[in-house]
């Protein structure tokens, strides 16, 4: 079985966000084809009922219909939305309130996760992609993981082992960039920098590469400092280990250049210079990636067993229920998620 | 006399660089309508001669003519690039060989931007656009200043007054950006941070919008650290003094914002929705505007009594006398001096 006749899982994320809306319009926009979603099957048809109720585009009524094993994409009729729901699911969750901090929620969003990995875990789908969660409702739910990557990397462990190392890429369909260090201040992100930061990030990029068909990819690895410290004037950390991280990564057969000027690397990667690039920090990836726009910018999450994206916003309870929500950015994690497992 | 009807001044830079070429390839191309340059004639004739021996555009010749004033735009035929050469130039700068460091060279750059800023100090001219000059060739003259900035600093000190603060702005057709730091590593840029290194950036960047014709520009303040620090988890300089910066700033009339999460603040400026950036660090703020293409990137002095913009990069010693020497981003530099003097 090749992995485009496999389906793509879309897991509901939290059910009183906007996960679940999100999921419907994408459904409506044409863009779920091969695509199932793991989740709470009343509470995909209350969004698909919102979804109808606040606009229905070109008049479609999605038939929202229970899967008690995983269809393959062949065997789901027209205009049905399959959903494969995990047991042990708490009740009644499609009777509570939009947008309220929920325990029985945030089970239910771990509990579809779960599912999802053991599904993909044993092959039976290409890829993951995540709805957005929420991290009070995990924790409610004595969920002990803050949020999606620890959660998965929690599951993706092997018995025995060390949970795998993983790494943040950012992607849209001009740049792929994998940053080094993210959620912390730039001061701490500095100190945490060092060689084995660099080597490790490179190999799991590469590593990762392999996976979406690139068995090489040309890697860029932006420096730290302006100029990339230009030769040691404006900073030490590109001679220090940045630079021999690239030899040593060169050495042992990747793909690798650089250290690159932070601010033209970017630049060049996009006109086709470089597959990847590396950033040391959460704002040197993160600004060129989101400058066209946040919706077209995709969290991949590299170094698990298996491809997983997911949109590049949260749970929205602010707007969950009214029926505005933007699908853009889910559509945009389902594409990546297509072009990272066809191989 | 109004603005437009005064002209632009372009200095020739390092007469063994790019600079002459570029000015000559902007001039047949069009670019240089209502512009002066400054400098030496038989410089600029041999850049000419250069020029048409590598490439014909529309088989136009250029006419470089010697001015002994400046001529009034109207005053300058057709087809003619006007030359305004200062006194007390070098003998025989045509004659050094292309791209080696050259006191010569050095000096008459030097004397070249001196004599544009009385020019423009007189009233004469709208602003100043200056081609690269190189640092070794300055130093080598004896001239006491690493760059332009520091130089045009010094030159429009007032007697009896400490310099004018100046700050780097980097700006296209879709962003203006204003680093509050610049070329120090981002350990030593961190440390440079403060409440009054902010406030007075916003100073300067308020003051030098109304000279473009915003006497209220929406300014936009970049965060440091990733989501602006999310209220302390990430880094403390939001709270600490950044946004006690943007207060003050606020209380003083300015229109100003933030500090908004670095990687979305640019985006958010790309579509409307401010005037002006202000970015904590070189890179934050140059990623984004050169993200489209460095030629593209235009470099404006700010602080300064006049308009100076600068192409975005240096004489190309390596290329220089070749006839390769893209003029993009020469033109871009004129295009947005007219812009910044249009009021």
């Amino acid at each position: 079985m090749t992995a485009v006749h496999r389906p793509l899982l879309v897991t509901m994320g939290d059910a009183v966000g906007i996960g679940p809306e999100t999921i419907v319009r994408a459904f409506l926009a044409g863009d779920l084809a091969g695509v199932v979603a793991v989740g709470d099957v009343q509470v995909l048809r209350r969004a698909a009922q919102l979804v109808l109720a606040t606009s229905a585009p070109g008049g479609l009524r999605p038939v929202v219909a229970l899967f008690n094993t995983l269809p393959l994409p062949a065997e789901v009729p027209e205009g049905c939305l399959p959903v494969l729901q995990p047991p042990g699911l708490p009740a009644d969750l499609a009777g509570l309130p939009w947008g309220r901090v929920d325990a029985r929620a945030g089970a239910a969003a771990a509990r579809c996760i779960e599912h999802a990995v053991q599904v993909v875990q044993a092959g039976q789908a290409a890829a993951i992609v995540t709805a957005p969660i929420h991290k009070e409702a995990l924790s409610a739910a004595g969920v002990p993981f803050p949020g999606h990557t620890e959660m998965l990397q929690h599951l993706a462990t092997a018995p025995g082992q060390p949970p795998p190392p993983v790494r943040m890429m950012l992607a849209n369909d001009e740049l792929r960039v994998v940053l080094v260090t993210i959620h912390l201040s730039l001061r701490k992100a500095i100190e945490a920098l060092d060689f084995d930061a660099v080597l490790s990030t490179l190999h799991i990029a590469h590593a990762a590469a392999a996976r979406w068909g690139q068995p090489r990819p040309r890697i860029a690895v932006a420096g730290l400092n302006p100029h990339a410290g230009e030769g040691g004037l404006f900073g030490d950390e590109e001679v220090r280990f940045i630079a021999p991280a690239v030899q040593a990564a060169v050495a042992q057969g990747l793909n690798v250049s650089g250290p690159y000027a932070p601010d033209t690397v970017f630049m060049r990667a996009r006109r086709g210079e470089f597959d990847i690039v590396l950033a040391m920090t959460h704002d040197h990836g993160l600004i060129p990636v989101k400058y066209r726009g946040v919706e077209q910018g995709v969290n991949v999450t590299l170094g698990l067993p298996f491809v997983r994206t997911s949109p590049d916003h949260g749970t929205a309870f602010d707007i969950a229920g009214q029926g505005r929500a933007d699908p853009a950015s889910l559509v945009a994690a389902l594409r990546m998620a297509r072009q990272l497992v066809a191989r």
